[in-house]
C-alpha cells in the first residue's frame, strides 16, 4: 500500500517538503468543487488578504500559482524584467546556483556575485557594484534568504539599507522558500519588490502552490517587461481579480482549503511565536552539533539559519552513508549534501509544523547512525546539549494554560 | 467549515474538476515524504510507465509537470517550437480561442481556422492550407480534441491522414485535456507529437499535475527548438530520468500517490470499459436533451462529446440563471456558457469517476431548472429518455457478478 | 483496493449506515489522543449539551455508548427494569421483533400486542391494557418509534396521551433508530423516559455510538432497577460525569469528533429544516412508488415513515433480485425485506445527509430495476412524480442565497 | 478545529489508545456501506482468519464486537459462566481491580488472589488454591496478562503448566488488552479458552472493536452458561457464521477497514518482529529509567512490561504534575498513576505502531519534565542509555535494504 513502509511515523527532517499538520490534511481531504461557483472565490478572497500577513506586507499582491518554488522563481522573473536585463545575484549554494541557472536562460545578463558555500552573500560586492552603477544599468537585485543547501540567511535589511543609501532604483527581488513563514521576514519594511516562497516549506502544505507577492513597484515594472511569459503573467491574474472570479485557470481545490487551514493554525500560534519556535529550534540544533564535536557549514553566526542546518562532517565519512542509514534503519529523512558539498554535509530541516520533541528523536537518531557509520560521538551528549537549552526556552502552549 | 455548505453530496458536474473517488481521495490522505528517498521514484517509475497506456503510446515519453493545463499547453509549445514559427490551430470555442491566445503571446505565427462555435475544426482547410505548403514552412498543428465549451469532438485520425497523405512533416499537437481517458484517444495509432491532460479531467484527480507526452520526434524538436523554457523544460526531467531520480524540482507526494491510485482504478474497470462508460453517459445526455425539446450547441453527430454537453436553451432565457438556481437550490455544479455562447447555453460534464445513476440525478435537477426558469418542460422526460436507452445498455460490474 | 469496487459513487439507500457527509469524514480523519487529557472532557462537553437539543430534551441525560442500537436497547432496559419485570411492548416487523427478543431474553416478562406487518403499534389495545392494569403491574411500555423494516412511523403523542390520560405510571422507553434527528422527536414534551438512537442512522456517522438519553424518572427508576449490567451501566457514567471526565472507558476519539461536526452540520441547516428535509424526501418516495403503481408496505398514511419506505412488489418478482440487481449493475444499495416480509419488499431508505437529486438519482434506479425483472413500469414516471412535487418544494439552500 | 491544539506532532504515549500508522488512517476515511452486501461479508471472512493468527491460534473461534475492552471483558465473562459461578481473579493494579469489580458485579463468586501493586499474579497461591480444589468448584481462572497500571506481565505459560499438572479442568480466561499482537502470546500453546484485546491497543486502531477468541472448550461452555446476554451474546455471532453474513447488527465500515489494513501492516513487518521491536522499547525505557536513577514500579524483572512502564518518582514530587507539563508544555501525552499509585507514578506508553526515534524523543521530553518538576537528573541521560542498547540492537527496515 505505501512505496517502501517502516513501522512508526517517518521522521521527516528534510529542509522540504515537510510535516503537514493533521488539520490541514483534514481539510485537503476532499472532493473536487467547481473552481466557478461562488464558494471558492469567497475562499480565494481571505486567502489572498490573510498571505499579505504572512510576508509582512499591507501594499503587496499576492499570486497563489499552481507550480513549485521554481515556477514562483521564473514568475518573478519574467513579470518584472525584459530579456538582457542587467541583474545581480548572489550564488552560496545549490538553490542559488539554480536560480542563477534560471536567469540566465531566461536571457538576463547576471552579474554573479559569488561566495564560498557556508559564507552568506557578499554584501560589500554588491555595494561597490551599486556604487559604480551610476547609470542604473542594473534592474534587479535577486538574492536567496536562505540558501537551503548549506543553511545560511542573509540579512534582507542591510541589502535594503545598501540600496537606499546610493538611492539605487533596483528591484529586489527575494527568494524566500525556506524563510518565509519560519524567520523573520518583512516584506514592507524592507522594500523587497517580489518575495516568493512554495507551500511545501514552512507553510506546511503539499507541493503545489507558488506564492508570489508583488509590490506596487514591481506591478509597474510588470507593465513594460517584456519577457515572454504567459501561465506565468501576473496580469491574467490581475485581471481575474477585477472580475471577483480570481482564477485565470484551474486551483487545486484542495490546496486552497488546506492554505486555508495551514493560515489559520499560523494565526492561531501567532507569527511570531511560530518564528520565536524556528529560532529555538535551529538553536537547539547548532548546539548539538557542537556536543558532537562537528561544524557547522554555516561559517559565521551571523549568518545561522534557523530552518535548516548542515552539518560537516570529517573527510573519512560518506554524508551519504549518512542519510541512507537514517532511512534505511531509522525511518529519519535527512537531506543529502549537494553539488559542492555532496558528501561533505547532510543537513536537518527543522521548519514547518515541527515541535522540540520531534526534534530531539531526530537528533537522538543522528547520535547513533554518527556512530553507525564510525565518527566517535557521546551518545546523548547533542540531546542534553538540546534540551538544556529547550528546557529553559520552551513555552507553554498557549491553548492548554 | 466550508464555504456555503448544502445538505447532502454536492451533485458536481461542471466538465473540470471533477469527482475523485474515494479510493483516490484515500490514496492522497498523507503527510509529505522527502522526495529523494528510493520510495519517489520506485513510485514514479511505474507512474511513468502506466501513464503510456493511458495515453496509447509505447514510444512516447511522458512529463507529470507540477502545473495545470494551461502549463501542459504551454510545455507542449515551448519544447518544440522557436519564436515566429508558422503554427496551424484551430479556433472553435473558449478553450481553442484561449490555447491560441497563449500561441500568440508566446511569439508564434499562428494560422487560425475558424469554425462556428458548435461546429467541429475545419479539415478541409487544413487540408488545403497543408497542400499549399509545399516548402514546409508550417511546423505545427494544434488542435483541441475536444472542445469543452461546446462539446465538440475533432476526429484525429483524419488529421493524421491529412498529414500523411501530404507527407507533411508538420508536429501533431494535441490538446487532449476533455478527452484522454473517457473519449477514444490513441497517441501512437495517430501520429500525435504531443498529447497532454490535467489531473483534474478523465484522471479524476485534484488540479496540480499537467500531463504531457511526447513522440520521439517531438523530443527530436525540442533538441532545437529556442522558445526560452525554463519551469517548463522537458531537458531537464530528461537529464533527472537519466538519474533515476525523476524530478527536478519538488513533485506534490499527495498527487503521486493519488495518480498511482487512480490508475489502479481505470486499468481494474478497464480503460476500454472507462470509455464506454463514458460513451453511455454522452449518448444518455443527448437523448434527454432531445426530449427536452433543447438543441444540442453540437451542430453535428460526427462531433458529438462524450464528455461534455452544451445544451442551447431559448433567447428568452439567460443560461447564467440556470446555472445560478442549480447551486443555489439544488446543490447542482453545472458549467456556464463562455464568451460567445454566454447566457445561451448551460454545461453538463459527464466524464471522470461518474456512473449512470450520478447522472439521472443531475438530469432529473436540470428538469426541475428548467421548470423554474420558465421553460415548459415534461418533468421525467429527460430521464425516461436516457433512462430507456441505459437500461439497455448498463453492464453489470465486473467485480461483483 | 476495495472489496467490489465500482465505477463512480456507491448509491447508498439502505435505512442505515447511511452516507456521512464530507466535512463529517473529514472530521474524524485523525488519529488518536489521549482521552484523559483536557481536550477530550471539554470536547465531550460540548457533546452532551447539544445532543440534548436532537433528542428534544432539556431534562434528560444522555449517555453516549461505545456500541450499536442493540446494545443501546439493553442500555435502555437493563438500567430501569428489574427480572420478570411486566412490560408491553409492539411487534409489528423485524426490528420491533428483535427487540421484544433482547426483552424476552432479559428475563422481563413481555406483554406483546402484534399488529400486522405494515401497520402501525395498536394503540387502542394499549389502553385496554393500561386501563385494566390497575395495580399498575405494567412497568414500561416499549415502543418502536420507526419500524424500519416496513417504514412504519408511531405516534408517539397519543401512547404519551394514553399513559397521561390514566395516569399510568409506566415507564415510556423508545427506539428512535430510525427516527431521531430525521422525524419529528420530542422527548420531554411527549414524556418519553427512554430514547436511544444509533450513530449510525440519522445522524450520518459510522456506526460506534449508542446514544441513550434518560429522563429524571427513568434514572430514579435506574436506582432499584436490579437488572444485571457493567458495561451498559449508566451509574459508571455518571460518576465520570461528576469527576468531569466523563468517560468510564475508552471512547472513539475519531467518533467524538465526528459528532462534533455532525451536530455542526444539523445546527447549521436547523433541526427542523432537516426534518423538513426528510419529510420531502418521504413524500417523494412514497409519489414515486404510487406512480410505478406499487403498493407502499405500510397500510395508511397515518403510518407512513419518511426515513423508509417499503416497497411492496408482485408476487411473482423476488424482491431480493431486486436488490441484487442494484448492487451488482446500478452501484444502488437497496434495504432486504426482512424475515415475515423477505422477498416481497424492498427498502428504500431515505434518511440522514441526503438530498433531493440523489434521491432521484435512485428512484431512476429502480425504475430500471423494475423493468430489469419483469414489472412493467413506465420509465421515468416516478421520477415525474416526485420531481413534480420537489420542484414546488425544495427550499433555496440558506447559505447560497 | 481541535480543542486545545499545539504546534507540532502530539506525541502520544499513554498506554492506549495509541497512535494509528497513516496507513490504517487512509483505510477509514470512508463514507458508510451497506453491511449486507457481499462485500462486506467477504472482507469479514479474510479478516475472522486473519485475526486468529495475532491470537495465536487456530482452534479458536474470533468475534470482533462492536464495543470497548471492558465489553469484551463481559463477553468473556458472561458466555462461559453462569451465576455464582466460583471463580479466581488476580488483583494486581487498577485494570485487573475493574476486572474483578466487573465479576463481582455480574455475580461471579470471585476468589481474589491480590498480590502487592508492582508485583505479578501470584501463581503460587494459585497452585494452591487450585490444589485444594479437588470437586473443581473453580470453573474459571481470569488473569490479566498484562497489567497496565503498574506495568507488569504474567506469565501465562506457568498458569497453564499449573492447570495441567493438577489436570484441572477450570477455563482460562485471559485480558490480553495491553498484550496481544505487541508481547509474546500463543492462545493454543498456553491453552487460553477466552483471550480478548481491544482495537486501540497494540492493533492500532481506534477504539471500537472489542476482539474475542474462543476456544473449543469455551464454545462449549457457553451452551450451558446461564448468565444473561444479549448484546455481548457468541452464539448470535455463530448463526450470522453459518448463514455467511456474519453480522448480527451493523458493524462500523470504517473499522472493519482498518482492521484489514492494521493486519496488513503487521503481517508486511511480520508478527515476531512487532513482538520483538516491542520488547526493543521496553528495554530501551526501561534503561532510561535507570539511568534517570528512578525506580521501576515493576518489582522483577520476571514481570517487567514490553508494552507500558510505570516509574515510580520520589515521594516529593506528585507525578501528575508530570504528566501535566507533560501535556501543557512539551506536546507529550504520558498515563497518570491510577488509584493505589496515584501520584506516586507516572507511564509511559510504548506499544503500537511506535519506533525507536519516536521512543527516544518521548525519552527526552520525560527528561526535561523532571527537570522542570525539581528531580535532580542529568539531561540526556535517559536518551544515552536508550540509544546504547537501541543503536547495537534495531534492524534494517526490511523494505528497504
Amino acid at each position: 500500500m505505501d512505496y517502501m513502509y517502516g513501522p512508526g511515523r517517518n521522521h521527516l527532517f528534510v529542509p522540504g517538503p515537510v510535516n503537514i499538520p493533521e488539520p490541514v490534511i483534514r481539510a485537503m481531504n476532499r472532493n473536487n468543487e467547481d473552481y466557478r461557483s461562488p464558494a471558492i472565490p469567497a475562499l480565494t478572497k481571505t486567502l489572498l488578504e490573510d498571505v499579505k500577513k504572512i510576508f509582512k506586507t499591507t501594499s503587496g499582491t499576492p499570486f497563489l500559482i499552481p507550480t513549485t518554488g521554481t515556477g514562483a522563481w521564473e514568475s518573478a522573473l519574467t513579470n518584472t524584467l525584459s530579456p538582457r536585463d542587467r541583474i545581480v545575484s548572489f550564488l552560496m549554494g545549490q538553490f542559488s546556483l539554480l536560480w542563477i541557472d534560471q536567469q540566465q536562460r531566461l536571457n538576463f545578463n547576471v552579474d554573479v556575485i559569488e561566495s564560498e558555500w557556508g559564507q552568506g552573500a557578499n554584501l560589500d560586492a554588491l555595494a561597490s557594484k551599486l556604487a559604480e552603477d551610476r547609470g542604473h544599468t542594473i534592474k534587479a537585485i535577486c538574492i536567496v534568504h536562505n540558501e537551503t543547501a548549506t543553511g545560511v540567511t542573509n540579512n534582507l535589511a542591510t541589502v535594503r539599507r545598501i540600496l537606499d543609501d546610493l538611492r539605487h532604483p533596483a528591484l529586489l527581488l527575494v527568494d524566500g522558500v525556506s524563510s518565509i513563514c519560519a524567520l523573520d521576514f518583512r516584506m514592507d519594511e524592507w522594500g523587497i519588490d517580489v518575495a516568493l516562497t512554495g507551500s511545501q516549506k514552512a507553510l506546511s502544505l503539499p507541493t503545489g502552490i507558488g506564492l508570489v507577492c508583488a509590490s506596487p513597484k514591481a506591478l509597474e515594472a510588470s507593465k513594460s517587461a517584456k519577457s515572454v511569459r504567459v501561465f506565468f503573467d501576473w496580469n491574467d491574474y490581475l485581471r481575474f481579480y477585477k472580475m471577483g472570479t480570481y482564477w485565470p485557470y484551474t486551483p487545486s481545490i484542495q490546496l486552497l482549503y488546506g492554505l486555508r487551514a495551514a493560515l489559520d493554525l499560523i494565526f492561531e500560534e501567532g507569527l511570531d511565536n511560530v518564528i520565536a519556535r524556528h529560532s529555538r529550534l535551529g538553536k537547539a540544533t547548532r548546539l548539538a552539533v557542537e556536543a558532537w564535536g562537528l561544524k557547522n557549514c554555516t561559517q559565521k553566526e551571523e549568518w545561522f539559519s534557523d530552518t535548516v542546518t548542515a552539518v560537516v562532517i570529517p573527510a573519512n565519512i560518506d554524508s551519504s552513508e549518512i542519510v541512507r542509514r537514517a532511512w534505511n534503519r531509522y525511518n529519519l529523512s535527512l537531506g543529502l549534501g549537494l553539488n559542492k558539498v555532496a558528501g561533505k554535509v547532510f543537513r536537518i530541516g527543522h521548519l514547518g509544523n515541527l515541535n522540540e520533541l520531534q526534534l530531539l528523536g531526530c537528533l537522538s537518531g543522528v547520535e547513533m547512525i554518527l556512530k553507525d557509520v564510525g565518527y566517535p560521538v557521546k551518545l546523548g551528549s547533542g540531546v542534553a546539549a538540546a534540551s538544556a537549552y529547550l528546557q529553559n526556552s520552551i513555552p507553554m502552549i498557549a491553548s492548554r494554560i
